[in-house]
């Protein structure tokens, strides 16, 4: 039985906390949270205590740590869980500075610690099914790859200022992708974008709209497109062609009810956003946690992983800024 | 080069005069109508010219005969074509009397000549992939059929009332497409209908809502669903379960266009009516007797296979009418 | 907090247990198994305890019960639990005799306690939203009721032998779908058989493959089609056709990946089986019978529903036996 | 009643010629090609005649001319065409150097004659409707276009060579659509590209795989991919997301059957190539033709768009020399 200590108890802690406690093999021990009230309510509903983050670490029992808090704690708890020799599940980004993320993997790599980096896509139940048949070979070499990620509606001013851009907030779930499907790394990364959603977006220096291609060294191509509205739901589609065919994985509906009228068929709209969505991806991906926890099983995604995907949304930047391609 | 003769040239007549025009290997020499409108209308856009029965099957340039004229004029023209030796199409019924439809086969073996039966949905291309790959075993042996057929909106009430009835009228393409694909001949059949579209025809002595369950020598059971009106349009589907898989075509839309919005996501209604759900079935049905008639081939579906699927018309209206299943 | 005890740690038994232990307002509080050993193992992994009927009864906290034990127990402890005055879910059948259904009926009324019978389909989310829309009048008056359903394989022969054969052990559940989307009871009903997928279950008395043809009073109709075996997964499957348009709800598919190659587009096939297809059914299933209980509710589907359902799966079985439509 | 002269009596000769003989105002008079043979053939089979340009044009009786002979013929006989006051059809490009189209469309002017340009693909139903539904503003205003266009596989080594390359060739269809989607011009054209199909073709000097970005002066942004090889058949898609919604229009299946086995759903591949795919909109094509010149109406599209993607084309050409994006 693996005792937990998760940071966070917002929404995605909620999310995160819950997996825990159904785990078969895992144990919620503490909740961690500046506001109180969330940690002790979050707590309760698990049969978890409340702490802060020093006596969690110190405790002996807690051989893991699930990091849902805020981005700017991220680096900080991710250190002290190296330091404490916890394994450590942390949310993305690992920090907004490149620099800062090397800083941190340095730390990770003397403590001997792994990092596993939250990339909760990789465990959707059909983007998995997708990767494992372009694994397995089942359209042959990868030639282009195109990944369609859209938001229902655009999050608060509010967030955005502090999100590090869409590249680096949204977008950075995409690159992931790109670099688990295409199999090996970009080496050109080239960005459009523009403000069409809101004005507000562009008045806090970011865009809404984005359309990047990436290249990989064999040639191999790739096209990720972003928006921050889609009316009609939380849009995340993915094909891969390759030399002997081509996979797709569309949008999940609520339900499979067809309504067929005069005016047409209609089926319902996709799932709404992340947490419907992603809810079996996120059950699958802390399953993926504590299993490498309790196998001694490497990580993955993990720390590379989590700086490389960064990386590339930092040449997106770049790209978007100086108006042209840019080497990674 | 086959020269042919059309009786008719009303709705249906138009669509076969054009599949005649258009068939590499036959011509379309003469046009025969009550209505001399249009008979002269139709033999003019086709290079053809009008003419009376009488004078088309005593030209020894004409082998083959194509009858879309009303019901009541089938058999005097099928047995007039017989005698003078033509190759016939007729489409269904043969008529609705089942022993003058006997009287009409029996004419036709004395001649020594073929009928070639109007069951035009045996040359729509899902129908005829479906059929083709139920006989190749793709899923085993069949166990059973599904076939729902329904119109977009009941037809006037006059030609209700000649009609013959649900059965005889609309459901006896079903028939057919049960046998064809049952690949045996039923032995038993229960009906139960409702009027539930328009209260004129059940005043009419008709229903307009029927449900048939057929059974075969071997066990294989088979429903067939009809209604008078499906708001959304021509609703023609099957369903074939074997004991190694199931296979079935849905309904083929105008367009592949799908819009997403916040109400979901809406595809077109299906093809709204026969002539352009069943466009492609009629070319390729022409073109099947035609190459026949050229090769001196078999003809499929024939005479037999009219009377059949009549029979089982005449065995479902017994058993509306009695209230109990009826055997074949 | 709702105190239940759960009888029956089988299959079945486990998916309850786990419901009702991450339900809010429940506490799994009993488990009771003649198998004691599974008992201990459920109640264990859900925090609940080890006991006998009659204790877990006279234990005034436990104010509802969740019978999910063998077919033959059920009568029995729900008129132990009537008379000891809790809430009771019991799964379907009440019991294989009529009958004693209605003797058990008439001690739940005696001891004003309601029942909760577990049709679980009717909380399949494809379903009850078709059957919401069905009832807001989407579609306007329902004429014809379409229900497809096949289990993947045929049930061990044993199974089949206690069963009470195919209508009352697998169309139960489509007789209480085309009760339930009708929206008014059947007065006739027409069964026919066959024996087409496996020869022992002939042998034992018993059908695998059957039609049944249903009449309401208004004349509305609809087909239900069962087959012990589909080869290709669990086939769920109900369409409505109504005056103003078509509701249908497909089956659900594990993941939405397509595979494109020469060979053709491929998809997954169906959710296996039950406990895949029906996993969040039977979670809102035990919600909404928790919440009747928290909230005062009247409970459906009810034990009347029961009753409804079964007595067409009797009346489906002498129509067999007869050959004839059987009035209700 | 128009008179048509045909120039080309190749592949696509062969369906312009039988579109115009089938349609109800116009007749094919003459066909002209340097294969005599090929010419004397599709004539007969139409009723026209074989003649020489010269003639043609120069008999009033022809009103207006067809050209689908090769490439290096095009702006010759436009001019000539053009000279002689006749309404003309062009297969697309004009011509493969820009400054030349420039010319070609001068004399034109100067003749005050208008040229349509063979984009066949404005003429898809499923394209026609999403484009419709775009101006009807059902999706708000256009933010993201998304073009898909794969073909089954590459042309012959001898046809890359003289084809212009790809993006003259193959894209020159999807800037046509962009342009027409987009409802106004891009500025600026990104393009990058691969030769991962046949490195033959890269010895040719040209790429198969290519990925082109889009921006236009309001911010809109569109996705180009193609590749000249997708096994499954021939992949033609097309996407906008709106600010009210989204619109995409999928493959087209030769037919609705799926074959359901424990292996999976398999249905059809795409209809295999252009021929296939886009016969109704070559038909509707030459009707749009036909029917302008009956009526007098504009031509759309016309010379100008012809020029326009092909500038994109160039553009993308210029970009992937580069390396950089390219303003337009």
């Amino acid at each position: 039985m693996i005792e937990i200590c998760q940071f966070g108890a917002g929404r995605i802690g909620k999310v995160h906390a819950a997996n825990i406690a159904a785990h078969p093999s895992a144990r919620l021990r503490y909740v961690v949270d500046v506001d109180n009230a969330a940690a002790a309510a979050l707590a309760e509903s698990h049969g978890a205590e409340v702490t802060d983050a020093d006596s969690a670490l110190a405790d002996p029992d807690v051989s893991a740590i699930v990091i849902a808090s805020s981005t700017d704690t991220h680096v900080g708890l991710i250190e002290a869980g190296a330091r404490a020799g916890k394994a450590i599940f942390c949310e993305k980004p690992i920090h907004l500075d490149l620099r800062r993320v090397d800083a941190c993997l340095s730390v990770l790599r003397e403590c001997n610690v792994s990092l596993f980096v939250g990339f909760n896509r990789r465990f959707d139940p059909s983007f998995a099914e997708l990767q494992a048949a372009v694994q397995e070979g089942r359209i042959g070499r990868v030639e282009m790859v195109s990944i369609t990620s859209r938001d229902p509606a655009p999050p608060p001013i509010d967030y955005v200022r502090v999100s590090g851009g869409l590249f680096r907030d949204m977008m950075i779930h995409d690159f992931d992708m790109a670099r688990w499907l295409l199999g090996e790394e970009p080496v050109e990364v080239f960005a459009t974008g523009s403000c069409l959603v809101d004005p507000a977006i562009g008045a806090a220096g970011d865009i809404d709209t984005a359309l990047v291609t990436l290249k990989t060294g064999s040639g191999a191509l790739c096209q990720i497109g972003n928006s921050r509205r889609a009316v009609y739901g939380y849009d995340q589609r993915i094909e891969v062609l390759g030399a002997e065919g081509m996979l797709r994985a569309e949008n999940r509906l609520p339900t499979s009810v067809e309504q067929a009228t005069a005016d047409g068929i209609r089926t319902d709209p996709p799932l709404h956003f992340f947490l419907e969505r992603y809810e079996e991806a996120y059950k699958r991906e802390l399953s993926s946690f504590i299993d490498a926890v309790s196998g001694g099983k490497m990580f993955s995604p993990d720390g590379a992983d989590g700086r490389a995907a960064q990386a590339l949304a930092e040449a997106a930047l770049a790209s978007l800024e100086s108006g042209k391609p840019v080497a990674v």
